[in-house]
């Protein structure tokens, strides 16, 4: 049993040991701010909507054991909806002490807890008096994977306060789950929901019982046999095709797929079991190659939620769900701490920036459900008290019938402190970069105590500087981005050394007043699509930092819509006032419409202008009412300068 | 009331008259193989399988007055597939009489009406003991549409045979919805699925009560004002969100959208009502030009089956539903007739040829429900006993949960000669091509007959010979498609005359014994898509005669896929053996596959062998096994002789 680290993973073996949010505290900047935005409106707006789409109401009259039956409001799974924000409020209320959450906490956890049964089950549509039976749909019912968050806020408590009704409702859930679905509880059956198999790990590695972890094993291996097929839904969606060991890609719905890879890196991990990882390291890669937006967003089908094909990522039906984001985030980090390889957390950084912060608004109080790359229509602005449709495009809104996303980035953004740093034999490693603090122990127990001082996003430089230090050999490493083609090292003594891709390893031991700084270039670039994603053949996109940039239609003149914008990828792009980008390109007049748009002649090319185009932040996108947007940009026709590209040797 | 003329759209005004199956028979050819496999094989198939899936004991049961409750097998919507199959036998029927079919159709639309209850009501879903309460759902229930496809089958009857179970059992049923749903019924709501609208406006047409058409006009009103939102589905998927006669372009569901429209051009023509039926043409007029895939498939999302946004066209996840097809046919075909416009007839064959013909297999027992662009992946074989999910894309499945797209094929196969020719005051015009007899009568009483020859569409040459013909001026036009630049009209005498795109009026007046040969140039074409088709941009297509073509990796040499072909559309394409087409481009080597897929840095072309490539007609696809197919092929870059486009001045 490890000790009770705040952290939102917490590994007992594995290359490299994660900082909690103990030892690591955002203090400014970019994330801080949307950390203390998430503490201060997020909580308190789920909890609100919450109680009024009466997802708490449930608990409290399964607790007076008054009948469900039709007054059960809400789908399947929103109690997991009120084990997020939990488990969010868990963590907020760890990383900002002394706060009336803690009392907050106890209420609704008490709430919750009234309502578990003696045999530690816990569910508000099944198992009531006229409710269906419990476990009687373990496709589409969703039991397990809301015991599983139910899990995870009793494992954030465990960590964080040792105990608590949280902790012990999860240990209770734990022992029901084992008691069911173990090897001698008869009950042979898998969730169609994946999420119970990282939980039970967790609790695992959180209590230090053995059973918990034999549970999630036992639910990875059973998965992949053809047990789960919903009417129009193939196994693959449920990732029951293929056992996790045989895939060879993520596949099937995009939550649901990084939910379970989660919790198999977490049992490989747990019990040495290096072909498992080895084949989630290998859908990983896979995956992130051929089926993720350039946003880090994962799931390209409005239909299922899913993964589609191999580059099947069109821009305007990018599904990218904010969920799945949150997913992906989970598995890079297990995978980063198993393998150590940064290139988990050039996926993470894109992820968080492009995704994470992008899907809720400024105040925190309505968000992105599906995370496009193009908007075509400007949006009607939905109202404020109602629930809006999932895909919901262009505009952020306040709730939606299913509301998964909102807690699932408060649980993020609460423990966000958590995915900064690690540590392993030989040192420290940073991986995300922020104003912060970092205070931990050696594994000998010395103090290294670190302050970080940034103004990345915006700016590339990075200052370290070391306040405590271990008295023998230590060293820090930083991760230079995939993208950052021309970093610097400057070490203390002011060498300035060109450091690479990867991670930049601080020559020597430092020691305490010294100073590290890493300079990374973000400047504007050009970046272009992989050739096999057919829906942005012609196009390019710009990046900046680890920043997504994006044409929206406030920025053109005359009402114009983006549609209208190309660019010339020849001219490199620079930057502007306020965080945005300059590019050169054109806006095109009208295009002709007959009557078939589909034609032997090839079709003439509007008149266009050539200007200089100002992009924004895609996080920011939406921010100033309905608009058109896109990040891949058509090319100017005949751009000058724009090479035909040569074949290669 | 007109005459009873066995056609499957039959308006009393309107521009043209069409001609009925009893007036144009088709002899020979491409759609003749097609009628033939669709009397011997699919109707059976059909018939067979709603046996197997229940859907026809559930009228069995019905009548018996057993209880329905759980022993209903299908979904709420089965009772329409066997109405369609009921239809599809009629028309078959009349186009080949004196066959076993007759009694066929008499007993299985005995059982059905058996089932009919004494107020006319008929669903075998709703208002039986164990089941919801007669039009308790009218968002899903599906009631209206049922009983649409219904009074469909019932019109078929009344047009074929005069009378009969299935005609009775219809003027029962809209008897039945006119008491529920008229000004006095009481009931003011309308069904999620338009159908009813087209079904009473030809009953009354079928019929001449006008109560019916006060029917049609009353529901296609009522559309348009948000009463219908179920879930997660805004009022747009069901049309409700415009009205009718405001609304500027087809939205939603497609097949909805479609059915809707059909009905509102059948109100609008029966009533006079311009400003609806202008209305119509708008929509059609700004969703072909946006909205329809180079196949004129019609959705091009999976998730609602929907329309998307203008010109959201992916061709890998092209919807195009065979139904909406069959929608689309019925939709231009009333557009035709009222209007004359030969564009209807235009969309209509490349339709016909590109997704009517494209979806059942050559033995007619299986079929596409979706009909993609593009395929990615080879499929798995799916089992032949065995329901397939919808989009079950890559391989024609048997049968489907849901299979509304074989019986709407197979009625639209079955009447298929009513929508080849029309009369107006002046004579007779051709709009689809086949080998043919029509005999007509002019409205003055006298005689009309035509032998069509042709090897259409393999061949462009059209030959009509005049076997009969009145004595005074009449006039012949045959429609010159708008792909057809370069064709050739040879009259009497053999005078050969270029012809435009539109209809080529034969000048003077023919007599017995002339001929007149049109010659359509039916060499292969490339096609450019419209710029603002971005899920297409960089690529071509093509086209021979009104049949979209299609690389497919059984022509491809070493087991390669499609996504290894790039074309050079400097080179025309040129015909090849038995119905392919050569083009030529190259095939690439294996792109290098990097950890992420969006790189600053161009990326590299793999090296690539210039080659001849062989492409086949679309709607042969997946005939020889699992395959790979693309329909829409990138540009080889830097592909000699492709000139940049010069902007317009």
């Amino acid at each position: 049993m490890t000790q009770p680290i705040p952290a939102p993973v917490l590994p007992t073996h594995g290359s490299r040991r994660p900082l909690g949010l103990g030892e690591v505290r955002i203090t400014g900047g970019f994330w801080a701010r949307r950390q203390q935005v998430n503490a201060s409106a997020t909580l308190d707006h789920c909890r609100q909507r919450m109680e009024r789409a009466g997802w708490i109401d449930n608990f409290r009259i399964a607790a007076s054991g008054g009948p469900l039956g039709e007054r059960r409001r809400g789908r399947e799974f929103s109690d997991s909806e009120v084990y997020k924000l939990l488990e969010a409020m868990v963590w907020e209320s760890a990383r900002t002490p002394g706060t009336p959450l803690d009392a907050a906490v106890d209420e609704l956890a008490d709430t919750v807890a009234a309502a578990q049964e003696a045999d530690g089950y816990l569910n508000t549509a099944f198992g009531h008096p006229g409710r269906p039976p419990r476990y009687s749909d373990l496709e589409w019912g969703h039991e397990l994977y809301c015991l599983g968050h139910l899990i995870q806020a009793g494992v954030a408590q465990l960590r964080t306060r040792g105990d608590g009704a949280l902790a012990k409702a999860a240990i209770r859930a734990a022992d029901h789950v084992c008691h069911v679905f173990g090897p001698e509880g008869g009950n042979p059956g898998l969730c169609g929901h994946p999420e119970i198999e990282t939980a039970l790990a967790e609790l695992h590695r959180a209590t230090g019982e053995r059973r918990y972890l034999d549970q999630a094993a036992l639910f990875v291996e059973r998965r992949g046999h053809g047990t789960l097929a919903g009417a129009e839904f193939a196994p693959a969606y449920f990732q029951d095709d293929v056992p996790v060991r045989r895939a060879h890609t993520l596949r099937g719905h995009a939550v649901r797929a990084l939910y379970l890879a989660s919790g198999a890196v977490d049992v490989a991990v747990e019990t040495g079991d290096d072909e498992l990882l080895a084949a989630v390291v290998r859908q990983w890669e896979h995956t992130t190659a051929r089926r993720t937006h350039l946003t880090g967003g994962m799931g390209s089908h409005h239909s299922d939620e899913g993964f589609g094909e191999d580059f099947v990522l069109p821009p305007d039906r990018a599904y990218s769900e904010t969920c799945a984001s949150v997913a992906s985030l989970m598995l890079g980090w297990r995978l980063l701490l198993a393998t150590g390889d940064p290139r988990y957390a050039d996926l993470a950084e894109r992820t968080l920036y492009n995704v994470i912060a992008a899907s809720p608004a400024d105040d925190g109080r309505s968000f992105f459900y599906a995370n496009t790359l193009h908007q075509r229509v400007r949006a009607t602005v939905p109202p404020s008290d109602s629930d809006s449709p999932r895909p919901a495009p262009g505009l952020r809104a306040p709730w939606y019938a299913v509301s998964c996303c909102l807690p699932n980035v408060a649980r993020t953004l609460a423990a966000l402190g958590g995915y900064v740093a690690t540590a392993d034999a030989d040192g420290l490693q940073l991986y995300q970069y922020a104003d912060a603090e970092i205070t931990t122990r050696t594994p000998g127990g010395e103090r290294v105590a670190l302050r970080m001082r940034t103004d990345y996003p915006e700016g590339g430089t990075v200052v370290v500087t070391v306040d405590e230090a271990p008295e023998g050999r230590w060293s820090l490493a930083l991760r230079v981005p995939g993208w950052a083609d021309g970093a610097w090292l400057v070490v203390p003594g002011g060498q300035r050394r060109p450091v690479r891709p990867g991670m930049a390893v601080v020559p020597g031991t430092l020691r305490p007043g010294d100073e590290v700084r890493l300079e990374l270039p973000v400047t504007p670039r050009w970046v272009h699509p992989d050739p096999r994603v057919d829906a942005v053949r012609g196009t390019v996109a710009v990046e900046r930092g680890p920043v997504v940039y994006c044409a929206e239609s406030p920025d053109l003149p005359d009402g114009r819509d983006v549609d209208a914008v190309t660019v010339d990828p020849s001219v490199a792009p620079r930057d502007g006032a306020g965080g945005r980008v300059v590019v050169t390109g054109e806006l095109t007049g009208a295009h002709s419409t007959g009557w078939w748009p589909y034609l032997h002649d090839r079709p003439p090319v509007p008149a266009a202008v050539r200007t200089e185009l100002t992009l924004v932040p895609y996080l920011s996108w939406a921010s100033r009412g309905p608009s058109t947007m896109r990040v891949w940009l058509p090319v100017t026709p005949g751009a000058a300068g724009e090479p035909d590209p040569a074949p290669e040797g």
